[in-house]
């Protein structure tokens, strides 16, 4: 009687769930029209839908009969006996419905609003390389998610309203777990970039300027995505390429849709956005259909999510083995603009390591240094430790500091992000983590399939595709991201694979 | 005290509603995405997305306190006083909220699965060019829409279940009063036809064969919306163009698309798709903002709506004057392909009258009997005067004697159209209707403002828009369609404007 009867709060509840997650992705349509369709007229009039239906998920997800059925199911003896699917999905949803029950109305609300408010803001003071023209919004912004974080700490169970912030992003990770991995993650790759610095053998990457038309640039995109199989513009497809200024994958399940930009000076810049957006859609297209519509079924955690974009992008896309295969077609599609360029060049090319001051240009040893600065700043910030009057000060201090840039203005110092203007602090540290986890898979990928770097050469993506479908994207969010570390690779969590990877790759193209 | 307490309770009403309208704009985003851009493999997927939308639309619509505010705001002895506006928006809501509460929940399930199904079977049974595999779906959907029709009958306050039916698209209509508008329209239309048929000056139309590349004809969609004034891809814009097989418009306020197609052997079709729904995006996009959200402030009836397209379409884009400023503008964009074509011959091609079996590829002057074939099948159809199954040979029958046609096989036949597989009874009747409004426009603009017809040979259509929109588009919804007719022109529904219209415009290109 009793397992029957949890079997039918249970599907109740899914049911109920699946709603939110079916709403979820019907607003994520919505979004994506916002970034690549809406006539340009139409914000005011958008943000009226978008408002709505973030009002719905909230109405939905916590709904009493939710909890309800939480309750009894909780209290069913049964459960213990139940599988750990079950108990994990019962687990998600409660902590989505106590956080979501736990904040009120009114400050659902002027966090949606000031989202907008801050964006304007920044968007305005980023043009003027002024930071004083943000500064008001984003102290109105960081009061809002302090309240925020200290609503739902006792809840999340952590120790500091920072801690609370990260756990959406990376759950169950702290500031003191991230605060030890970092230091050892930039312990080691400082030695790396001051032996790529130092390298008398500096590669030329004016190879990487020759000007490229867009239409030809766009058959680059075409020949990514046919390599990693990520299909598009068939009656099958279950994925789509567009254009935006930022790049970014939305979507899951069947319409999983990527951007990607066009630079005719970078033509490099299209192609590895397109295998960075691709690994996230890979991962998002990929989740297992006997979970659907439930939590456990969803990709685990933002961090998991950026190991495969940067696997995909990074270690697979910007390998000799990769160029090897890429580097002819691009000169066949280019006509004469590449036909001198040499394998080695060219991979050196792509490869430089050289510090600098815009996060998403940095190459992938400087990279995470930037999350780094990032995540330390939004620390002190939580903590009261610094003010937001403060941020350009630490800002400038910290990349002559871990970087040895000079930052002129605000533009390209502390206002070059647009995260915190929409409330997003703790999502900065899910960037690095990625590339730590990519470094686990790596080595992990090595072992079990000690060939795979032969096949890439080849053009052959699918065995590698089918290592990660089957050693990550499997898993969904059966677990939080440490302990699907563990499960995935046996191991704790250690930035020394990347290091070793960074070592290995580099020692190679600067001769150290 | 009264007047107060009815205040909140309108303002709390309204702002119950809003939800509804916002939510049915975000639905049209989708419906949007789905038509142009969604990946083909995502169909399925989609259907989820629709059916939840379809759910929360009926829900919200249907909230009990929605009900409770109605009846505290019809039992308030101070609304007698109340202005019409207040006094239309709660009757729209009434009528809305009465017919949604009547229908079970299980119907209207039932007939959003079913819509999914004969559209399958339809798009299945005529790519066969066979009426029998669509056959059982229909029959299924016409069972379902006779159930909704009947119990809705007392609610509209409707004689026959086709009279519900028809509400749906043309309020306070009747197949009574259709009927007779019907007699009157074909007694015009059969005497034109004739003699255009008879004429010994017949149209030349190759001209509208010659090749012109898609791309060409992009400019010419450029130069169309320019002329009306329909703002796409500017930092203002509320409006954008893409491509479709069938051309639509979707969307109101400050965001409204069309769609037109390309055929490379018929380069008119695609300006005129454009002008078409660009008459019905200037009505979508024109709708009062100090009834924004409103019931009132909606736009009127399906027929109403097809007045402003084809006004645009055919009274001004297929006028002489809108011809003498269009050509010349063709011939510069297509370089040598129209260099010989004279205006005379150009607006007689455009013009040509020739009795046709396909409805959408219809001249001006027959397409009226395409619509009264399709509400007579309806009419007896509905009154079970004919089966299902006897369609075809009814169908056949009616284009042998309306049009002299003889259908060859159910392609070009019962299964032209799309919408009884969605279950569309009803609706056919509204698009002769807008012909018909279109007429009573006509005449009046014609006594308002003698010689707009020199402004469009002059590319101005501004004053005429102008006029649409104060005459038309500033009324909303706050009169049934009859009684908007009688506000705007202050005359009785009445075929002869339209057929007055077709009498003087092509006994001038027929010469009779």
């Amino acid at each position: 009687m009793e397992s029957s009867s949890l079997a039918q709060d249970y599907e109740k509840l899914l049911s109920k769930y699946k709603d939110v997650v079916v709403l979820g992705s019907a607003t994520g349509v919505i979004q994506w029209d916002t970034e690549t369709k809406m006539p340009r007229g139409a914000f005011e009039w958008r943000s009226q839908q978008q408002s709505l239906l973030s009002r719905l998920d909230q109405k939905m997800a916590t709904d009493p009969e939710i909890g309800a059925l939480l309750d009894r199911m909780e209290k069913n003896p049964g459960l213990g006996a139940m599988d750990e699917v079950l108990r994990r999905n019962l687990y998600l949803i409660r902590k989505d419905y106590d956080e979501k029950t736990k904040l009120p109305e009114r400050l659902v609300a002027a966090i949606a609003r000031q989202e907008v408010i801050s964006y304007q803001a920044w968007h305005k003071a980023k043009g003027a390389k002024d930071f004083n023209a943000f500064k008001p919004e984003l102290e109105r912004m960081l009061e809002l998610k302090k309240e925020w974080a200290h609503l739902l700490m006792d809840v999340k169970g952590v120790k500091t309203a920072y801690d609370a912030l990260i756990d959406v992003f990376e759950p169950k990770f702290s500031q003191e777990t991230i605060t030890a991995v970092f230091d050892k993650l930039r312990a080691g790759l400082l030695p790396v970039i001051q032996k790529c610095i130092d390298s008398t053998s500096q590669p030329d990457t004016s190879v990487l300027k020759r000007h490229v038309p867009v239409a030809v640039q766009e058959k680059f995109s075409k020949m990514a995505m046919d390599f990693i199989g990520y299909e598009t513009g068939t009656p099958t497809a279950k994925g789509r390429l567009d254009e935006t200024e930022h790049p970014f994958t939305i979507g899951i399940y069947d319409d999983v849709r990527i951007t990607t930009h066009y630079y005719e000076d970078n033509f490099a810049s299209s192609v590895f956005s397109v295998l960075h957006e691709g690994g996230h859609a890979l991962y998002d297209q990929d989740l297992r259909r006997d979970w659907i519509y439930t939590p456990v079924g969803a990709p685990n955690s933002f961090g998991w999510h950026e190991s495969q974009s940067r696997f995909v992008e990074n270690i697979v896309g910007k390998s000799p083995e990769f160029c090897s295969f890429l580097l002819p077609r691009l000169k066949e599609m280019t006509g004469t603009s590449l036909e001198d360029v040499g394998l080695e060049k060219f991979v050196n090319a792509l490869n430089e390591v050289r510090p600098s001051k815009i996060r998403i240009e940095a190459d992938e040893v400087t990279y995470s240094l930037h999350l780094i600065i990032r995540f330390e700043i939004e620390r002190d910030l939580l903590a009261d430790r610094i003010t937001v009057g403060e941020l350009p000060q630490a800002w400038n201090q910290k990349y002559r500091d871990y970087l040895g840039m000079e930052i002129k203005d605000d533009a390209e110092g502390v206002l070059q992000d647009v995260h915190w203007a929409h409330g997003y602090f703790g999502y900065f540290p899910s960037y690095a983590l990625g590339n730590i986890y990519s470094g686990h898979l790596l080595s992990k990928l090595g072992r079990d399939m000690p060939g795979w770097k032969e096949g890439i050469a080849q053009g052959k993506f699918a065995p590698v595709l089918q290592w990660l479908s089957g050693n990550v994207h499997a898993l969904g969010n059966l677990y939080d991201p440490l302990v699907m570390l563990k499960k995935v690779t046996g191991e704790e969590i250690d930035p020394g694979h990347f290091i070793r990877y960074l070592n290995e790759k580099y020692s190679r193209i600067y001769g150290f």
